[in-house]
């Protein structure tokens, strides 16, 4: 059994295109920010801080695939489920499911690599701790 | 053999995260920018303009698909370079190479509708008109 | 004594920029948010429904202006507060104080017109309504 | 005289919102942009770089106010013409006229403040170096 975690938002009338509804980008800005939240409510610190991970920058993404199913639009709530479907030696697929109320409204998956800055300036995947793989599975 | 467009983007400071590179989601815009100027090079009005399509909202998403292979930072130019592949009867398969000079930064795949409003809000994707499926390949 | 609403909003990740403080626009998103939101607390529908105001676009702006105090970073929870300080005969004075617990990180005064689009689709601003006015004062 | 620098941008369909008008914080982005812009036209390399200032992170902004005369949409080219109005010991205020062809479509003015990150994360205002006054001016 994995944990999941919840991230609710708001959707304004700043994220709706001319459509009238949800600019998709923004979906991926809400899944970014429910991945943050899977972590914190892991009880991990933020990634700018693991003590683990000098220079942590977080987990840039490999790979995003998301499918819409239904629009939404402002003045709507939304929810974000989130939980981690596999860990890689370093990467780890994350599962976003977002929905209102009862009803899907897209679903995402996200690998991600998690980077630490070298004095470069450049990323760097490194192995995943396994402290952080047990706190969050 | 297709058309092809080339959309030209300079990466800002303000689309980069704490980790100092392009916020991941930034792509997406870019390859929704470029997804737009593909058709307008192609030769058609932009999607609120088509005299065929009263009502036409565009093309929303049905499903993306990207992959990351670089990062990239403010200060460099980038390049979406966008075609069309596959024509469904009421869907169309969009593909996007991101590049920065010589380098493929990264790839995406867009599955889009193509949608009018109906008088009660509501969208609803209709058949491709054979005439923008000409134009456009 | 003028109505106040307040608009919660978390800090997100991709809220900030390579300094690793908010990306000052999204102060302005979340003025935006906060000022859908006291007129739904007010009592009045999203500005796309007014019965008195058919094509009604909302409140876009004549004029911002923002004095930032503090910055703020992801993991943070910010409040705005909002009220209406003064009302024209077609615009309005809507002003933002953005607080992270006691401490105040902006504040923002905007001055919007209420806009109904015409068929041609230009907008144009409109007298308030003095039900408006009423339920927001 | 006077430095003055010209940032070109094109409105995208993302820009805008279900009034079909850009989203007014979008133009806070070009206008930081154009910030960047002005600096790099004159000469200087990106704020992350420069050799007298270790640690910069640039200018956040202090204070900023806009008004807005006209709308955009997609489809749409615009001009920010900036350049520096006032320098102050740790202080500069661009301004920024946004432009259609020849119409004017907003102006703003940005106050902002030179800063470096401290070893502790906090930013601090730095005295603005000559080099960098004379060069812009």
């Amino acid at each position: 059994m994995s944990k999941t975690s919840i991230h609710t938002a708001r959707v304004e009338f700043g994220d709706c295109d001319p459509a009238g509804i949800v600019f998709f980008p923004n979906f991926s800005c809400w899944m970014d920010a429910a991945s943050h939240r899977f972590f914190r409510q892991c009880g991990l610190p933020p990634w700018r801080d693991p003590a683990e991970l000098p220079g942590c920058v977080g987990g840039p993404l490999l790979e995003i695939h998301t499918r819409f199913l239904k629009s939404a639009t402002y003045g709507e709530t939304i929810e974000v489920h989130t939980d981690v479907e596999a860990w890689r030696p370093k990467a780890f697929i994350q599962r976003h499911r977002v929905t209102r109320g009862d009803e899907l409204l897209c679903q995402g998956r996200e690998t991600r690599a998690l980077c630490v800055k070298l004095p470069n300036g450049r990323l760097k995947a490194v192995p995943i701790p396994d402290s952080i793989r047990r706190i969050c599975s």
